[in-house]
Parts: structure tokens; C-alpha cells; sequence
């Protein structure tokens, strides 16, 4: 379900990457040739130019462009050159540095990746800042955000399809209770939403919704301005459907006053190979405007077109 | 460190599959045989064994051990053969379900593992009983042990020797604060004790030390009594001195009025290849009777060989 276009024939990783030092040669940078590389590869193959770059040319090709780029352009290539669990750890890192209750981009990556993924993370996290990323964000986070977060992200879900029927059912009572009285941050709910396998949540989700009427999500909104309710939808949307939350995540940076560059190019690296075709048709069903098209008007420059080259035509 | 003793040349694992097979085969079981070969061989060793004897005889070893054996010698022996992290995933799951507030299997299993190896056997975990060994234990521990076993388990500590002492400095005045208002299960506590690394923590535990006078673990036993302030001792020293640790567990399972088989065995069994020289010298120091003479004394029979094989002589 990804939206990236990869040529029949792909040079190989050393031709690219002797194209490569092409573009940042001579006069000025070329960042078409860029784009029309790095923009057309696979994780691996861009994982395979990056070493071969290093073998040929003594220097790591995420070094070369942060020299070469800037600004927007230069963030999205980053990010996007970068393996997708190191990206992860980068992006992680950035949040948990300057934690703020709203930042939503440490439950992506705890509730939007697979267990192994998130695990590769945090080695990538150790590899990369000598620390964890648990021990980052206990110490910037605070209170019931804290008692959320570190848990979310040290978790390592079951991932078989295994449900229990009964769990489900007692558990949604649970929730719903906890709910009701309005006790959000409870020990319970925090317990059964970092915990449970995604299988077993749906059901517990679904049995919320039989047996007490509406969305768990529904509840969840009571006071929409509540940050702490945020995070709690969040994680059920990106456990439920990944695909509804980046969405709207990039439907909201999109339409602000002043474009969120940052979530724009954070969802668009991060889905891109993942889901992002999904994405873009829900995109288009919500909004009547095509993504590609809703990106073109917002955004401009090589920034817009290495974007277009992610998600591909309207 | 270990105290197993591998004979110069090791038959190939179908031969000693073979043998294994007859000891189980005719009138009664030989249980030296069976003693003779498992007991002398390393983990890798005792996996290829399990490998051949199932290609060889269609039937898991552990089943056939499980049919041959009995008592407190069946447990051992098939604690013995499992690997490291299958071993530990299975002493969790036990605790984990019966758990009680004095229990230190949880804690050891946390604290006295590398990371990565902490990490197999949580893998295990989802392997043998499709859930998370998170799951479970936040399912069963309630409280204050929850709110410290969960992060303790889902831990995934950096492992490189880098220490900042300033940090030090100031988490030590935090525990040595917390410690005064007898605030044992403040969130500062259990947030530096499960997220740090072991290097970092032992600088924290050395600052403590020399700007407050004495060791933490000293201060954390104002009630001998309280079972979360040995679980925090518990903690400290399985992170410090894990060896000390291991020798004071077996020393009071042997000395208690009917040995604490369980104990003795879960020691032995999880530290015969990793540290059980150091421990037997501890012990001897500690008790001036040398340990496999204390195990001769509480133990009997073919449980008694096969732990003094484990151990190996005075």
C-alpha cells in the first residue's frame, strides 16, 4: 500500500550514489536529480546507496545533504534517507526533548508500528543517543502523561490474531466505567490500553460499542479540549485505524493558518511506504480534493515536488 | 564464570540423544545416565540435543523427561534443558499467575538480565503463551508492585558504560529525598530504578553513599518487614551485585526449616553457566561450609547428584 514508484530497472546502489555526488558537484546542488533518485527507492535500496556512498566516497551521504539542502527540503530528505526505525528514534528523540502534553508523535510511534518495530526503535534509540528512550521521556514527561507514555512505548504487544471473548466484554465494562466517572488517567485504562495485544483491544472496542451504545472514541471527547483526552483517542485511532488518523493528522497540518510543515513531512516519510495509499484516498473522500493537489497549493519549491514524488499522482 | 564441567570431546547431539533415549527405554529410567549427559553439556549444547532427539525420535525431550522424571529432580532437570530465555519466560508466567507481594522471580528476571537478553525472554513469553509477560504481570500485580514490575519488565536499559555525574549527583539527592519522607514508592524512585542504565545507577548509588552517609540499601530497610522496600533492595542489588544477591537467595532457601527446593533450584538452574563460581565463593566466605556440602545436607537422591553436578565439587 505504499505510493512510491520504483523504475523497472534500478541502476545500482553505487551508480546512484556516484549520481548523487554528482548533484552536490559544480555549481549549486541539483536537486531534481535528487529527488528523482532518493524519491524512487525502496528503505533498503536507500540503505544500500547510503553504504555505498560511504565505501566510494568516505562520507555519510546523510552528511553530504545536510550540507547541500535546506531548510524544509532538507528535513523531508533526512528524515526520509534515514532507515525507518532510526527515523523513528530521531523523531522520538525530538518529542521527548520538548515534551509537550499536545506533541502527539511519541504515541504514533508506540501505537502505530508493530511490536518488533517499535522494539528496533529502541535499539536504534540506544545506538544513537546512548540512552533509552524510556529513560528520556520519564524524565522530560510529567505526571499522568508519563504514566501513559512509558508504558506505551516499553510495551511489546502480543501480536497473534488470539482473542478472548470474555476478557473483551469485562474489560469494556471496565473502560466504560472508568469513563463514566470521568477517571481518564486511571490505573485501569492506562493497564488494559498499553498492554493488550491490537487483536484483543479491537474486540474490547467493539464490545464497548455493542454494549454501551457509542465509540469508545465518542466518550473520549467530552471535554475536546482536553490534551489528556487527545492522547487517549489518539491511541485507539492508531491502534483501530492507522490509516483514519494520519488522515486527518495531515488534513489538519494542511488546513491550518501557516501549513505544519513538520507533521506534513513526519507523515508523509513515515507512511509513505507504509499506508499512505489508504491514506490518500481517504484524503480524497473526506476532502473532495486530491491529496497531490491539496499538497501542490500549500506547499512549493523541492520541498512540493520531492513530497509529490512520495505520494505519487492524483 | 560458570561451574558446568563439558568433557573434553562431546559426543554429536544424536548420540547423546540416543543415549538419552535409552536411559528412558527397559525397567525403571537411569537417571545417571540422564545426569551424566545434561548435566555436562551448555546451552547450545543441550538445544542441539533437544533438536536431534525430536528429528530422531518424532517426541520433544522435555515431553519424555516430563513422563521419566518426578518431583523436585523432574522440575530442575526440565528447567535445565529449556533455553535461557524459555527458562525465564517460564518462571515469570509462574509467578506472574500465583504472584505475591514477596516474590523476587519478577524482579531477578528484570534486573538480573542484560537487556537484550531480558528482551528474549519476552519474546519467549509471546511465543509459549500468546500473551505479553507485561500483560499478565499488570493483570495480576496490583498497587504500588504494578506501578514498579511493569516498567522493571518492559525496561529495555542502554548497556554501554557512559556515565554523566552530575546527574548522579542529582537523582542521588532525589532518592536520598524521597527515602527521608519514606515516600518508597514516589515515581521518582521507581522512574530512576527502572529507567537508567546499570552503569548510571551505580554512580547514583555511589554518590548516595558518600554525600549521604550510607549505603541506599541500608536506608531502605527502615521496616525489614515491608515487602516493597525488599522488593527495591531486591532491585539494587540484583543490578550491583547480582552474585550477592544470587548466594543470600540460595543461603536462606537451604537454611529455611524445610529447604525452599524452588529456590534452590531456580538459582542453580539460571546461574549455573553465568556466575555460579563467584556465588560458591561467596558462599563459602559468607557461611564457612562449602555449598555443594550445604546442598548434600538438605538434598537427597537424584536431586541431589544432578544439583551437585550443576555446582561441581567443594
Amino acid at each position: 500500500m505504499s505510493t512510491l514508484t520504483i523504475p523497472e530497472s534500478v541502476p545500482a546502489a553505487f551508480e546512484d550514489a556516484e549520481q548523487l555526488r554528482k548533484a552536490f558537484s559544480g555549481w549549486g546542488t541539483n536537486e531534481g536529480l535528487i529527488i528523482s533518485i532518493l524519491g524512487h527507492r525502496t528503505a533498503a535500496q536507500r540503505r544500500q546507496i547510503r553504504q555505498a556512498y560511504s565505501d566510494v566516497f568516505g562520507e555519510d551521504l546523510l552528511k553530504a545533504l545536510d550540507k547541500e539542502l535546506t531548510h524544509d527540503f532538507e528535513k523531508a530528505v533526512l528524515l526520509w534517507v534515514l532507515d525507518p526505525a532510526e527515523r523513528d528514534a530521531v523523531l522520538a528523540y525530538d518529542s521527548a526533548r520538548r515534551w509537550g502534553p499536545g506533541d502527539p508523535v511519541l504515541i504514533e510511534i508506540a501505537s502505530a508500528r508493530s511490536s518488533e518495530e517499535l522494539f528496533a526503535v529502541r535499539r536504534a534509540y540506544h545506538a544513537r543517543y546512548k540512552r533509552s528512550i524510556e529513560e528520556d521521556v520519564a524524565f522530560h514527561a510529567k505526571g499522568d502523561f508519563r504514566r501513559l507514555l512509558v508504558p506505551l512505548l516499553t510495551a511489546h504487544r502480543y501480536e497473534g490474531s488470539e482473542v478472548n471473548l470474555r476478557l473483551a466484554n469485562s474489560e469494556a465494562k471496565v473502560l466504560h466505567e472508568k469513563i463514566g466517572d470521568k477517571a481518564f488517567a486511571d490505573d485501569e485504562i492506562i493497564r488494559i490500553l498499553t498492554t493488550r495485544s491490537k487483536a484483543q483491544l479491537l474486540a474490547t472496542f467493539n464490545a464497548y460499542h455493542n454494549d454501551f451504545g457509542n465509540p469508545i472514541n465518542k466518550d473520549l471527547k467530552s471535554d475536546p479540549k482536553d490534551e489528556f483526552l487527545s492522547a487517549l483517542r489518539a491511541i485507539t485511532k492508531c491502534i483501530t485505524c492507522p490509516e483514519k488518523y494520519f488522515e486527518k493528522t495531515i488534513r489538519l497540518a494542511l488546513n491550518k493558518m501557516g501549513t505544519d510543515e513538520g507533521a506534513v513531512t513526519r507523515v508523509i516519510t513515515t507512511r509513505a511506504e507504509v499506508d499512505m495509499k489508504p491514506i490518500k484516498e481517504l484524503y480524497y473522500k473526506r476532502n473532495s480534493v486530491p491529496l497531490p493537489r491539496a499538497i501542490k497549493k500549500d506547499t512549493g519549491g523541492h520541498y512540493e515536488d520531492f513530497l509529490l514524488t512520495l505520494v505519487g499522482e492524483d
